[in-house]
């Protein structure tokens, strides 16, 4: 098992397994189509970059029940009165659903589906905690990269947040999702080895500590790393650092600030670097940045060429949740399909399966999305979600090796943003917002399911 | 390879490579002491709990380069320079290293190292950015966990977080640690197979909503699990589905409110229960709950037995990260020992291999712990780092299965939450906040460096 494949059917909420009994057990057999979108916006993100998909079908590719996993189940007082052959049903059950989803590296807004599975309703329902835990972080962490890459205005962004991410895997998978929300690279080996994403690394304090003079620690890296070399030079005195390196009359290739007055220090740094003739020297920035104190450091003029961004960027530390959520929209006995819906007061949603449909593709401005159903046509707008895996298979189309995958995901990405309408590109929550309407047929079938749903309520 | 195992040298920041590729050719053969520890304690937390030591070790213990790893590092540019030999000698490389560490569920405070690792510097070096990775995730959600039990005063809080944990793992480790901070289980199945975690499951809103009627779809579940039965009340109307489930005539275990107005909606069917005869219908609340929250609602009066705590808990949304560092504090040559320290203005730190001493240990109330070097003696006070490896393997006593593990560190921090100060129990920040001392020793120590390094710095 790799580390991006995880597909044990026990990665799931435990009420899935227990639906799973009880549609089995009462011969439920519907087929079910689940579509997961995000119902707000969270405050501080104008839009959000779709990212995960590869890791989602690989999951449902593979997804699987062990015997161990099986045995697990029977185990469980909860399960006392299940019949055994669901567990028959379970070792035997692999994902034979079919797949939309919204291309990695898409802009998308709330409401719209990032993916839609239609599937027997057992399986379908099975997959929900997954492929929830699996999309929601890539593209909260694509979505918070957007904007510190936007932010950095074409200096190249550095992820650096694997040792403050959630766990190990999800230090690999924010740097693979940052990528495609723009950065250059990351500083996690492991990602640019599985994914190919150019990797960054430079030298921590603990290489000037060991030594017992900062000067034979910069001369011994650069002569081990004489092409490529970025030397720290805040572990004492940045200052005292600067002159040290020039002394030595090697030129690096750059130098990091991880701390202190980084404005001055930076310009500082540019000034003394021009002065002994190293205008090349590459001044990169760290520690504890965001969108919010790039913009700022740049707007004061702070002598930049590269930044590494850590714990703000791999825990999307402002926003570190998005509200994403999988809904029932339409269930089918007998070909015979029936929309459905929840209208508590709070957390209305809306039936059917559905297409999103943007106006101005192909390098112009986006004037708006319509949500529609998925077999309406929009006069001059673009379907967004797209078939990528079938009766359980993924389609050609849909298979890349990784590497190809995530470059395709950030050139969309970068394609995209080019056509947002410049206020959403703000630090700033925009006003307006885009603008994303429900079609009329949409619209009308949701009052539909309403007006059935008030009658079996009332009956 | 399981879900807890990743031990690929790969899985590290690219600087650890070259620093390793610096010592290796430079033949810096130093056994060097890195600490593991937090700078200060993130806003809402007055403490925090020590967890993730079982998968640190599972990492170190099974630490290696593979064949494409090291072929993937060759065909590095950065690494033109760098010798063959290095190559060799990383594929041999395991780790070798001596570790002590706090027990998972020890409640410790800034400054306080949660782990020491000595080895090798390459080795020391290379496992840094894993051991913050691994260590930090499940300490965070420990800590959170541990405000939003104490929160629930006693009634059982289940993590409910999966879907929006930061992927697969995330979640896993997320239930992992929300236990040892006091959590009664998870909904997360495979958690509950992996640790022997108790796991819980209700329904979910699309098994109402598959079904044409909520009645029958109350009905069918009730007949499934007739001893275990939690019915999801909130997908249409919460006062109506009451009625419809009293009307069925049969007694769930209990019912779940997902959403609307909680407190009024919980004292009803307190009520409406009751009269019903049915005094044993547990009340179990979910829905963007935390530990505020909790609060509130049981302070007004709210009828509530059991409690689900998704998001806010698996992400620890308030405070998503801890500013855990790993700093090099010691370096040995020829069993010279040398301490180190950082003495940047914002970023200070002490040298020398630490012990952190406990005062009010065993049942009365803790009065405060000192931080004192290793070999130091404090009378009345328990030292809290205690020895798990050495040359790579785990020590007998830092073996235990991984269901005994979860359960030890549990007892270990419901037990010693019962020692800490009142203050720090609330929700607010503590005033005064938990006392934490550095030893005389360790100041002269520090003082000792300070002066050779500016010494150092001067000449």
């Amino acid at each position: 098992m790799t580390l991006h494949e995880h597909s044990s059917g026990l990665l799931t909420d435990l009420y899935e397994l227990t639906m799973a009994a009880g549609y089995f057990q009462k011969e439920f057999h519907a087929r079910a189509t689940f579509e997961l979108f995000v119902r707000h916006l969270p405050k501080n993100r104008n839009y959000l970059v779709a990212a995960g998909l590869e890791q989602a079908l690989a999951f449902l590719e593979n997804f699987y029940f062990s015997a161990e996993a099986i045995a697990y189940l029977k185990s469980m007082p909860l399960f006392r009165h299940v019949k055994p052959e669901f567990f028959a049903f379970l070792q035997q059950l692999r994902f034979s659903g079919d797949v939309w989803a919204l291309p990695e590296g898409t802009i998308f807004f709330s409401g719209e589906p990032l993916l839609r599975v239609t599937a027997p309703v057992v399986e379908a329902q099975l997959v929900e905690t997954s492929l929830l835990s699996i999309l929601h972080f890539q593209t909260l962490i694509a979505s918070k990269a957007a904007r510190v890459t936007t932010a950095a205005q074409g200096r190249a962004v550095v992820e650096f947040g694997s040792r403050r991410a959630h766990g190990i895997e999800a230090g690999v998978l924010a740097a693979r999702a940052a990528y495609i929300g723009g950065c250059a690279g990351t500083s996690n080996t492991y990602a640019g080895f599985r994914f190919g994403i150019p990797v960054y690394g430079t030298q921590a304090h603990s290489w000037v500590m060991a030594h017992e003079d900062e000067a034979k620690a910069f001369r011994d890296f650069l002569d081990v790393f004489p092409e490529q070399c970025t030397l720290l030079v805040d572990t004492y005195d940045v200052r005292s650092a600067i002159e040290t390196i020039i002394s030595l009359g090697q030129q690096p290739s750059g130098v990091r600030l991880d701390s202190g007055d980084v404005l001055a220090d930076s310009k500082w740094a540019r000034r003394r670097f021009d002065e002994a003739g190293w205008k090349d020297v590459q001044i990169f920035v760290s520690g504890d940045l965001d969108e919010n104190r790039i913009e700022e450091l740049l707007q004061q003029g702070a002598a930049i060429d590269g930044l590494g961004v850590g714990t703000a960027l791999s825990t999307s530390s402002d926003s570190p949740y998005v509200g994403v959520i999988y809904k029932l929209v339409e269930i089918e006995f007998d070909h015979r399909a029936r929309g459905t819906a929840k209208f508590s007061v709070d957390k209305k949603t809306y039936p059917g399966k559905k297409q999103v449909f943007r106006f101005g593709q192909s390098g112009r401005t986006y004037t708006g999305d319509v949500i529609g159903l998925e077999d309406e046509t929009v006069p001059d707008a673009t379907p967004l979600l797209v078939p990528v895996m079938q009766g359980g298979k993924r389609l050609k189309t849909a298979i890349l090796d990784p590497h190809e995958t995530v470059q395709a995901a950030q050139k969309r990405f970068l394609e995209s943003r080019k056509c947002l309408p410049e206020n959403l590109l703000r630090n700033a929550k925009a006003e307006p917002a885009y603008r994303v309407l429900y079609s009329k047929r949409l619209e009308d079938l949701s009052e539909q399911t309403r007006q059935r749903f008030l009658k079996t309520a009332t009956t």
